[in-house]
């Protein structure tokens, strides 16, 4: 026979463990004072994420002064951004909006309307090689970046390829226009172009010898100035970076996709 | 003396109870079955959140289409930031960046040194009006609007109260530019600007009967024309509208100031 001190010691036990239990959930949810520590990391962390988030808002605005690196705290912000989908997000509404655009404008019959493309982080990404550098928080390592280049393997931004694709279906004339150097990444460029899918464009115009060492605001001011020369309309004018979008001979409407990693005078 | 089974009975009841508890205290914070409906309404107003953030990024950038509300679905989004103390700290990162800039110009001795800076929504704030049409989710109402404005009680920016400030220490001539009318809102506003702390600008611009009905883009070309005409050097143009920084003699560097309620073209 089981005596009633066994029975009210097995009862306390069971009781003592139900509120431990108890108050290690409720602890875990309101935040108890052996949790300041964490609480300190969490506020710390809030602060950055709202840093993070005010930073990329001032730079896609270009309101931020020229810059090398990301500051160091945004590194989170930036990792969530890039990579919980909310990138891809910004991408879709940007050319929803180029899409709507587009739709309004009246095409003529002489093949002239044209429509200028940058190519890295538009056409193609590199985020592949910006997340090994802590999405632009560590500097840039020309040798690393020229390796990656060359692999010929930059995956499409597929928003852009939507994009690209439904311009060339309306009939407009695509010029990408590109920093990179003509005399070493001509071929890679245009095979990587053409595996992800970006064909049938009018022209391909990467940086030749004459523009080597300018300013990309002046280099591609030049060629959408020798574009016009030729006759073209340019209707829109896309890019990830401001300097893509300033300058001479902008086109008609200009569309900045986002980029919070690198910054390109 | 108390049975085995009254112990028993009790303790049954203070298991049952304290497990009740429990599942309760489970429940909320994992959400259980029982809170399905509770649990799409979150995902729905994640959704929003989402979309609210690519919406007001995309406006900051200047990609959106020329609009007259404010999506329906960001309200939510759009309350918190303007509310929670984001927007104040977006103005700051905006402005900080703006005092570096500032501070790297070489002024003359001539006096000819200019600064161009909207009113509305960069000055001085109608956050109040537009905290009642639901952060610019609700049309634009003009009598409502005027009898907001004719109050004389914008508040200042504090942000672009200290930029005004340190421009004008510097050395700055500034030229507050507006397109609120002359003839009807000239005393008002600038009682309101002095009212506000804005004292000691070089000259506050109204649009006079000639510019009425022009886009702002226009009437704002047109006035900094003249202003360069008269021999001042426009180093930087700050306003919360693209229509601010856009056209022509634009100044030699323009900064955008975060407003996701309204779009003037």
């Amino acid at each position: 026979m089981v005596s009633k001190i066994t029975i009210l010691r097995a009862v306390v036990a069971g009781l003592t463990y139900l509120l431990a239990l108890l108050t290690k959930v409720v602890g875990s949810q309101k935040g108890g004072p052996h949790q300041q520590k964490s609480a300190e990391e969490e506020s710390e962390k809030e602060a950055n994420e709202r840093f993070g988030l005010s930073w990329r808002v001032a730079v896609e605005a270009n309101n931020v002064c020229p810059w090398r690196t990301v500051p160091p705290r945004c590194y989170q912000h930036l990792q969530n951004y890039m990579c919980s989908g909310q990138y891809e997000r910004d991408l879709n509404l940007v050319v929803e909006n180029i899409l709507i655009y587009a739709s309004q404008i009246p095409l003529s019959s002489d093949g002239m309307d044209a429509w200028i493309l940058d190519v890295d982080d538009t056409c193609i990404s590199n985020v592949s090689y910006y997340k090994n550098k802590r999405f632009g928080c560590d500097p840039f390592d020309s040798t690393i970046f020229k390796a990656w280049i060359m692999k010929g393997t930059c995956p499409a931004n597929p928003a852009v390829k939507l994009l690209f694709n439904s311009l060339k279906e309306r009939g407009f004339k695509l010029f990408l226009l590109t920093g990179r150097d003509q005399a070493t990444l001509s071929t890679i460029t245009s095979n990587n172009l053409h595996s992800q899918g970006f064909a049938g464009y009018q022209r391909l115009i990467l940086r030749s010898a004459e523009y080597k060492g300018q300013s990309a605001v002046k280099y591609k001011s030049a060629i959408r100035k020798e574009i016009e020369r030729e006759g073209y309309r340019i209707w829109g004018n896309v890019g990830d970076q401001w300097s893509d979008l300033q300058g001479e001979c902008l086109g008609k409407r200009t569309f900045k996709l986002p980029n919070p990693m690198y910054f390109i005078s």
